[in-house]
């Protein structure tokens, strides 16, 4: 088991690493749509916020020595299944030809008021 | 990382793949009691629609040369757990006599106001 | 595949098993912060009830041959995402120095009016 860890980790004081990689699956820790930089969601829209879900995803692959390529299954989260349109536009744009197997769940209100929670699994082999 | 892909694949345009096979599992998309073949959701109540999610979900299974014996967990998600002992019951019939972990999951309306969504990893070292 | 079943294992005749094995990870069905001996949900507040769904948590994990340290990732589900704080409290001083990956998912109305579920994945290869 090994910790993924990125400059962004521990800024929001959760108890969580935000990847651990075990037997050739990197697990990613749910990604909300803020900035970690700043703190902040993106302004507008829930595409906006998909695109940065999925920035903050690519980090966490990326510090892993993996690329969006990678990803084998994504679990999204949001309050509202009508926004779903929209994210698939964002997230297919995001991951063009590679298509993860995927699970969408129209959750209850997201931390900070998030229209998007992104987690997957990744093929930690593929790395070399 | 193998994809599974079946003849309704893309049917409802969203971007990812029916299963994904990594490192001897199979991670199978969250599927909805929505008929592949017509569109619909099955009328009388939550028992049937959790038979089609599930005849949804031992298609991809099949298409991967799986069976349902081979699925190690469920993730099972429904806007409204008291539909959970029909579910139960359903999905134990289907089962027969081998039990898969599980998590139930009260989720959010589900899309196109499907009753239950179900997404499973099985073993993808059964096939032989 | 291999079931990871404990004393408790049937009691609510949902038709799983706490835990189940495959290629080096355990996969630990939802814990609902229910104290298996009593059936009771514990009283206090939800810091309490993820005291319990952790303790089921580690009952399954002990009966498989493995500790909290073996923890790759947990999901956590809540009704209400401002239960967060007092969660992530208990969560964190359950797990000490050891950070799994982690989601947190704001879900709706639990089985029984309980205040969170926990399920996790864990390294099956740590044992021995």
């Amino acid at each position: 088991m090994k910790a993924i860890v990125t400059e962004f980790s521990t800024r929001d004081g959760g108890h969580y690493v935000p990847g651990m990689e075990h037997n050739g699956v990197l697990y990613v820790s749910g990604q909300l749509s803020i900035n970690p930089a700043t703190g902040e969601i993106p302004v507008g829209g829930v595409a906006n916020e998909t695109r940065q879900a999925l920035a903050n995803l690519e980090l966490v692959l990326n510090t892993a020595g993996l690329t969006r390529d990678d990803v084998i299954q994504c679990r999204l989260y949001t309050p509202d299944v009508a926004n779903w349109p929209e994210i698939n536009t964002a997230y297919s744009e995001f991951f063009g030809t590679h298509k993860p197997a995927r699970v969408v769940v129209p959750s209850n209100n997201l931390y900070g008021g998030c229209l998007v929670e992104i987690e997957a699994v990744a093929d930690a082999t593929a790395r070399t």
